[in-house]
């Protein structure tokens, strides 16, 4: 049976924290369309070559950034007559998060120069080719969305911390500050962190437990919001 | 230049209430593949015809069940080499609301019965044709989740409806009570429904006043849940 069939390209939006700052990789397109523009990283999904959309976006990962992170979630899905010159075309976005310890390709592995952008609005280099801006400003919702209620702010954080660095990281995500107590309350209750053996920070007398995620691929949603 | 191209369809889960029972359209396939199994309304997203993924997506919900409805909801995508025998596909998932009064083909105008079945988890009759399990599962998920903070019930109600009759929908899809008085300050908050000028309920000594959506295909998020 013949059927139609479309392009199909997955694009990740990701995030990852410099200083206290939330930045985005972007790409310099050096190929058409959008030659000279700054992108999401992306590519086609390769019927021969990848199982699933998530490897797809796993091998564009790993083959424009270098980058390969535990962390990857859906987003949405964008699609139409419009968005790329070259036909109808749909885009799976995903957005995935990585330590601030990450080493990232400067030059990409397939080429064109990777740069950290910082996620503050008035910063964003507008616009972006394709219909990235869409995309990138639904997956910066999604974030920021799920900051209140989820254990993602953690996935930002390196492998191992402290429960004030669990709770910076949420208070300059919110954009306010939380009760010590209640906040480590709802940590215990959350349950996605666990205590590193035999590791603390030795800089003072009584040095802080040091603590890393229960599991890396996985977010906790909290039944309500901090 | 050549790009590879997969298949695309749209799967809608069309949830409406039967009495008090959150039921969803199911339709019988008279072709291959999956011939004589249940499925959900689908069909592939063809560039000649649709513009965006959501006209295909509204123009498969016309097709096969005759309904059309103010208020549809991207879920997420499903892409992999085996969820369709006929080779690598993707699945951009909808669900959507419709009222009890909408009037929905029992013989799909594209042929197929299409059959309406309670949601209740031990009912459904799986498996369904594809990967439609895990598509109506993560439909029905997204549905459930949103029912604490958003005016997402108000859209399976009848165009005209009452403040009690609003809460008991609530209180149906979450399963529990709520205080009257704090769900109707929320609902005031949220400032969602409008009052029915001149319409009222006849039916007792002060007959309770008619309300609607202000805005049928947007639909509001709380603040805060229930």
């Amino acid at each position: 049976m013949p059927y139609p069939q479309l392009a199909v390209t997955v694009d990740v939006a990701i995030f990852r924290l410099i200083g206290r700052a939330l930045h985005v990789a972007l790409i310099h397109r050096d190929t058409p369309p959008f030659s000279g523009a700054l992108s999401l990283p992306g590519g086609f999904v390769r019927g021969q070559e990848d199982t699933t959309l998530e490897d797809a976006a796993r091998r564009v990962l790993t083959d424009k950034t270098g980058v390969s992170t535990p962390y990857l979630e859906q987003v949405a899905s964008f699609g139409d007559a419009t968005r790329d010159p070259r036909g109808w075309s749909v885009s799976i976005a995903y957005m995935a998060l990585v330590r601030p310890e990450t080493e990232v390709a400067e030059i990409t592995p397939r080429g064109g120069d990777l740069i950290w952008h910082s996620v503050d609005e008035e910063a964003l280099p507008a616009p972006l080719a394709f219909d990235h801006d869409r995309i990138l400003g639904a997956a910066i919702r999604r974030l920021r969305d799920k900051v209140e209620y989820s254990s993602l702010p953690a996935h930002l954080l390196p492998e191992h911390f402290t429960l004030p660095e669990l709770q910076a990281i949420y208070e300059n995500l919110i954009g306010r500050s939380l009760d010590k107590s209640a906040f480590r309350k709802r940590m215990a209750e959350a349950d996605f962190v666990e205590p590193v053996e035999g590791v603390k920070r030795a800089a003072s007398h009584r040095p802080p437990q040091v603590y890393r995620l229960k599991d890396e691929a996985r977010p906790v949603l909290f039944n309500r919001s901090l």
